[in-house]
């Protein structure tokens, strides 16, 4: 066990009292309101993050690739949900290997040719593979629409011997960040009332509609409440990040039922008058978001990205004791594209370094060499 | 050898044709020039293209990061010149092991503390560090102020036994983008006489100042012309983004000095309507611009970032041939923070994968447990 001090910057921290409170907090959650969690490892590809889940109840995982998807099948963790279309060859051929490993695998489908190459797949390996419908309840991505005939995409799923239609996924993307609980709540229920809607349609036509997937971050505590989703992805709650904390909670303006448990670490390399400049950039955090890192601590400091290795602070006091050679922490703007800027999460509780995590090599996503 | 259409996707291609032609324009250039040329390897943190550099004639290679340091004094790679300041203890003696294999690293200092922390570790360890001074000539981020007595620092590095001053480092990055052949060189004109006048200075104060080492790929071409400027520490040549593209050339709007070599390659998942998906978003492509990537050769097609893994294609013509399955290529917006998000370059000459190189391993950086 050594000291955060000693780790090189910049590094990716968890605080694993924060991190071990969210995993508590949304375990007693889903199991108050008798939902269940199969949570997005999408946000961490942490083997390490998804025992843990597991641990606190969650019935399973859901990836977004299938290098994420073999990662955690390899690492045994079953109860896998590939929530993104596996299209062409390549992914497919690697999709029959996991679900032959991991034969519990689901997978999204939104279109008959997909079921199509799915099944001629499936059925050349002898396996059968559970599919889940995604439906497009206003994401605007992929995902058949509630209006495009969902039921004619579950007869041919039907028709497929070597697939096994379990019901239906339906992610609210575009509702998780809104603004606002009372209008987050309104709008996950316009959202999510097609899919539900779906869902009785399918099943009312025989189709096995067991499962209804939905929820973020920032709607689990709204969509737990709507009678028809079964189960919740939630991912971000784990580690939280400035997108979610400003989108305002059931108490107010900030959004706090999770705690910020991820940061970067960062080494101040430079000082003169009110700027200071630390050693973590345009490589050390996502910059989708329209706002960059906020410090875990410090107040009146801005931070602006100023390259690829360097964050540029401006101090609204310029007497503020801020020297080469500290170090400061950051909240995060976005966790998910942020972790995946890094190969290991460093595990720290108070100033101890009590574990270092692996987060997936990005070489597992394409070992053809 | 493979087919470019059996890699998993979304990837990182190389053309190595136009990569070649890249390679060899600039070294044909900084010959005419009598310029020498120390390529910056945080474009690229591979090994292969830094050993392609020095053969072409590269005096050296440039790196941002303790970490690209050790990748290419591993590898044998030597002339190195560490663009950022190494500051506090974990990188030090990082810094003190790579100087002790390869004594010709240089590394740049801004400030007396740092010289005296370097001296004293140098001092320890029984080496001598060369270094540069690093100048800020309006980049406003790290380096000293032409203003702020560059002559102190030099004589505190002179002081420094376990230091040897080689010269000056002078980045003038906020001018590597700016619109327009004519105002951009106007405008590093005026930085770079900064920092030739510091040079002169310092010269004629009896430091040793061999080296000063300007100019980014924007800027190649006007520093190589200006008297005094020893090397160019361009990088992105290699690659080229759309980024450089827009920034206009000696011969139009268009830069087109040096090819696009970099793509990533992606996969068609979702079609509808006008609408088509491909799985590369916010982890595939670094989103630090103001714009998006460019499909590589459709015409028609708009790109927006639509989550993790999924980017959304608007085309405008709806009945343009686009369907699951189908491999697109998009030149990327910024290279360095794009290839930081991959482990390999696969390397192309028109459909045939003829290699795939090394990115350098992320956690590299943090050899921690």
């Amino acid at each position: 066990m050594s000291n955060v001090n000693d780790l090189p910057t910049p590094c990716l921290l968890l605080d694993l009292d924060r991190f071990e409170s969210n995993l508590d907090k949304m375990s007693r959650f889903v199991r108050q309101r008798g939902v269940a969690l199969r949570p997005h490892a999408k946000t961490h590809k942490c083997v390490e993050i998804a025992r843990r889940q597991l641990e606190k109840g969650a019935i399973g995982i859901c990836v977004a690739t299938i290098a994420e998807a073999e990662l955690m099948a390899r690492a045994g963790i079953r109860g896998l949900l590939i929530t993104a279309e596996m299209v062409g060859e390549p992914k497919i051929s690697r999709l029959i290997q996991v679900v032959s490993d991991a034969p519990d695998t689901m997978v999204v489908v939104d279109d008959a040719s997909n079921v199509g190459e799915l099944q001629r797949a499936a059925a050349s390996a002898g396996i059968r593979i559970p599919v889940l419908i995604d439906l497009d309840v206003g994401h605007n991505r992929t995902g058949i629409l509630p209006g495009e005939s969902p039921l004619q995409l579950a007869e041919s799923i039907g028709r497929a011997q070597n697939l096994a239609l379990k019901g239906i996924c339906a992610y609210a993307g575009h509702i998780a960040h809104v603004n606002g609980f009372e209008d987050r709540g309104v709008r996950s229920r316009q959202a999510m009332a097609q899919a539900v809607a779906t869902r009785e349609q399918l099943s009312r036509s025989g189709h096995n509609m067991e499962i209804l997937s939905g929820a973020s971050t920032g709607t689990y505590n709204i969509d737990a409440e709507i009678k028809g989703v079964t189960e919740l992805q939630a991912g971000s709650y784990v580690f939280m990040d400035v997108d979610y904390r400003r989108i305002g909670g059931t108490s107010g303006a900030l959004y706090d039922d999770f705690s910020p448990a991820l940061s970067v670490l960062s080494t101040v390399v430079h000082r003169s008058g009110n700027k200071a400049v630390v050693d973590a950039g345009l490589k050390a955090f996502a910059t989708d978001r329209a706002f960059g890192p906020e410090p875990l601590t410090l107040s009146g400091v801005t931070f602006e990205f100023a390259g690829d290795e360097h964050g540029r602070l401006t101090l609204r006091n310029p007497t503020q004791d801020i020297q080469p050679g500290d170090r400061l922490r950051f909240i995060i703007p976005h966790c998910d594209p942020t972790v995946n800027l890094y190969d290991r999460l460093y595990c720290v509780r108070g100033e101890l370094v009590e574990d270092a995590w692996s987060i997936m090599d990005r070489g597992l996503g394409s070992p053809y060499f």
